[in-house]
Formats: structure tokens, sequence, C-alpha cells
């Protein structure tokens, strides 16, 4: 199968890789406007050769689109425009609601499978990619009752191929709760750096104080800006809901620390390391959780 | 050399290995307020044998206090009246200038040296105890002009042991500093796991959707409260301060979102992505930065 990546930064070289390695596509054409990212690209063997957008649509049976969620909303029409009457298109995008309104009404949107890869490094370009990125993660795959089934199977092959666990949900319920647990911990990270490269004016200071639980708390904050400002301005309301609750909280802390409320700093702090259950997946009573779906996902 | 190490968790219990590893200590007698702690430690082979705090205090050549900063407080002036008049006694709090002033003119000062490995994971108890925790991180000793010149070698010989590097500054800038790069840190990462859990109501769907990024940004909040609301409240002005500062950024940020200023969203970003560099040991010209010593640290 001929795919085409538009966009070989982090997730879309590293899907080149994967695609490539597991035999799912034979030849990756890439699209790229960086031309040094492009050159790269070609350099480390993750795209056979570069194409102008149109020309790559029309040569693939399968386009990726991964690329900032602005600019996927601006050409995908365009591509569905291009492509062959059997091909596909599938974003990567950690937003999903809006650009599925750019497509709404599309004569070809049943060839568009809106999906989100669960998967990434705080690291960007052809240069972060890395093989087996995928593997184990989750994938969500988004309204797919308004794609056309043999659409959705393709895209649940590439994501099997690359070895990813796959969900489906609305893309509202998607950018809810994507803003809610991913979104807002990429702000807290990046507003963490902001502060301490602030008031703690000497950076030697930083780097010789810095331990490992500072660098765990801040790595996001490396992230791309091309990629998170229309993230964050697409997901504005959701994004904002979890940030008001975020301000809260920590003005109580802090209120808390001023009162000298010990108790319930320390029962705060107790009712917080409850994450440490959930993150290893285990519920209130302490038994394993299944792969239960994400509440309010629909079944396909 | 008799070693006594007074709380017998993820530091003290870490020392304990890597001292006797070393060859540091020959002896290292436990001192454990949690019963199921002490059994714990001696079946783990962390100390020879556990004693009272009076009794073991009488007994070590070297003292190591590695309860949380509050107790450490309470129990230092006892310790100095017990041991004899050769020992030397340290702590491991993550605040000094407190610990500091409760013996402030106390007839064996002298013979007490404040110090703070920066080093430790998310876990806590015996079990968390871990050979090689300390080595090749930062161990920070304050107020060095208040300790008897053989006391401070011996603490500077068994930092060296455990493989730290080390800084001496004076307690006030300790904290403010560790304020603003650590403590600020957990904060805003127990602040994460308490929001997202008000706001993700369904445990389930936290565990499907936490990617890496979000794990490592809230993995501070699995810490320990009966370590950190002690230190939050002996270090309530510097963590206030910062928190001030950040709370403003996050306010601001949150802003610039309503308002969809793309363009000041990205400038704040990139601006945060300096903290790569600066945690990376480059400074603003790209060169190395060498060991400097903290700011308004002062020569012993």
């Amino acid at each position: 199968m001929n795919a085409a990546i538009i966009g070989l930064g982090l997730i879309g070289g590293s899907f080149a890789r994967d695609l490539r390695e597991t035999g799912f596509a034979s030849r990756i054409i890439g699209v790229e406007n960086n031309p040094a990212h492009a050159k790269l690209a070609l350099n480390l063997g993750l795209v056979d050769e570069i194409m102008p957008l149109a020309q790559a649509a029309r040569s693939a049976d399968l386009v990726l689109v991964a690329i900032p969620v602005t600019a996927t909303a601006l050409v995908l029409k365009d591509i569905l425009d291009a492509i062959g009457s059997a091909a596909v298109v599938t974003d990567m995008g950690s937003t999903k609601h809006g650009i599925c309104l750019t497509v709404a009404g599309h004569p070809r949107r049943g060839r568009f499978v809106a999906s989100h890869p669960i998967a990434g490094t705080e690291n960007s370009g052809p240069i972060a990619a890395l093989p087996g990125l995928f593997r184990g993660k989750l994938g969500i795959l988004c309204d797919t009752e308004k794609s056309d089934p043999d659409a959705v199977q393709l895209v649940r092959a590439m994501y099997d191929a690359v070895g990813m666990r796959l969900l489906t949900m609305d893309s509202d319920n998607h950018d809810r709760h994507v803003a809610y647990v991913s979104h807002i911990s990429h702000i807290t990270s990046f507003v963490l750096a902001t502060t301490v490269l602030e008031i703690e004016k000497n950076t030697t200071t930083i780097f010789e104080l810095a331990g490992s639980g500072f660098e765990s708390t801040v790595r996001l904050a490396k992230s791309s800006p091309d990629m998170w400002t229309p993230i964050f301005m697409q997901n504005a309301p959701f994004v904002c809901e979890a940030l008001d609750a975020y301000i809260r909280n920590i003005t109580r802390f802090k209120e808390m620390i001023e009162r000298g409320s010990g108790k319930e700093l320390h029962t705060t702090m107790e009712q917080a390391n409850e994450i440490r259950r959930v993150l290893s997946g285990m519920n209130g009573n302490g038994t394993t959780q299944g792969s239960t779906i994400v509440n309010k996902e629909r079944a396909e």
C-alpha cells in the first residue's frame, strides 16, 4: 500500500518508521513544508520521496495528516478533493471536534476517519521520530458512524499494525476528556517552567538544584509551541473549564499554607495520592480495571 | 564507624544501604517509630538493630536525622544533648532555616551540620530505599560556619561516600531556592492530581487516557503527605511567593486562550521551552555551565 504522510515530525515520522517496519506500507510519500525537515526525513529513510500535497494525496491509498490541528483543518477538504475514490484519510490531531466540523457535509466525508494516537514525547521534528512509539498505547477514533466502514477498517488495521489499543467516542467527548487529562498537564508544565525561569533568575541555580522530581514535572514544557498553540485555541472551552478548576484548587492550596492548616493540607495531599492507584489501573476497591470503554463513548 | 539513622524511610533507608555498602559505616543503628517499618528495615538488612532515640544517639559516631522537618525540629536538641562529645549530627530536611533556628545557641551547636540531599522518588517507607539513590546528585550544606570544622568534614565525607556533589549556602537562601525549584513543582503536581480526579470523575477514563506526559507531570502527586505537609508549613513565605507567581502566570495563560491570542501563547511557550537548555546544563550562549556555585552561597 502507498501511504502519504503529511508532516514528518514526531508523530508523522514515527508512523513512517513503524508502517514501513511492519510492512503495512510498501511505499511512503512525505509532504513537508520545512525543507530542512524534508531533507532530513529522506536522509533518515523515513520516506521514499517528498511530493507536494495534492500530488501525494492523489498517489496514496492512505493519507495520514500529522500536522498542527489548525493546519489540519485548513487542508483536509483539499485532501478529500484530491484522493482517489477508494483512498482513506485520517488525522492525528489532539482535538477532534473542530476538525470534524470542517469536513461535515463534504461529499467525501465517508473517506475520512478522525483519529488521535495518545503517544508522544516532548521532542519534535523528524529527528524525534521513534520506532515503536505507539506500541501498547491508546488510539481514539471519533465519530466513526460518519466514516465509511471500509475506511474505519483500514485505519483500525493501521493502528493495530503499530501496536495500539483503540477506543471510539464522539469528537465532543474526546475533546473534553483530553482537555481534562492531557491538555491541562501540558499547561501546568509550561507555566511551571515560565514561573521558575521568572523567579529564579539565575539559570545556573535551576540547573544545580533541579532534582529528578522537577525534571519530571517540567518535562512537557519542552513541547512544541507550533503544535500546542492551535490545540489550546481549538479546545478553548474545555481547556479553560479545566484551568478554572485548577486555579481554584491551587489558590485553595496556597490559602491552606498561609493559614497554617496542616491537617487540611495533609488530607488534600492524601486525596491527591489516589492518582497512584488510578494510574496503576486499580479502581477504588483494589481490583484491576477492565478495559472499560470511556463513558459516553459509543459502540460502533 | 557507628551510624544511627533516625527514620528508616526513602532517604534514611537509602543512606543505610549506601553507607553499609561503601563501608563508611560498620554498624548501623535504626530509630523508627513505626513498628512495621522497624521490622521491615531489619528484615531488609538496612540496619543492624533498632534502638530508642536517646540510646541510639549515645551509641553513634554519626547521627542522621531523616524524618519530616517538623519532627526534626522537635528532636534535634535532645539528640545534641545525648551524643558523645566527638559525635556529629546531620539532618536531611528539605527546609533548613527553621531547623537551624531550633538549635541556635545550643551549647553543642557545633556538632550539628545542616544538610539536604536533593534526591528521592515519589515512594516512601523502608521498601522505597534504593541503593545508589544519591549518586551524581546534589547535596547542600547550610550555615557551615556554625558547625565545627571536623563535623563538616565528616558530613562531607559521608556525602562523598554516597557519590553526591556538594554546595554550601546559608539556610535562608537554601529555603528560597528550593521553594522556587523543588517545592513549587510538588504543589503543581499535587494540584494537578486533585483537579483531574475532581473534574474527570470516571477514574477509568483517567487510566485509559493518561499518556506518558500526564504520568510524568503528576508523578510527584504520589509523594508522602507526612513528609510534605511540614515542608510547606515551614517554608510558607517562600512557597507562597512562588505560588503567587505561578497563579499569576497560569491565570494569564488562561486569559490568552480565552482571548484567542495565539501569538502571545506561542511566545509564552517558546520562552518556557528555554527550560530545556537550562536543564541540559547549557547557558544562554550555548556553552556548558561550569559547576558554578549557587548565587549568594558562601565559600567556607
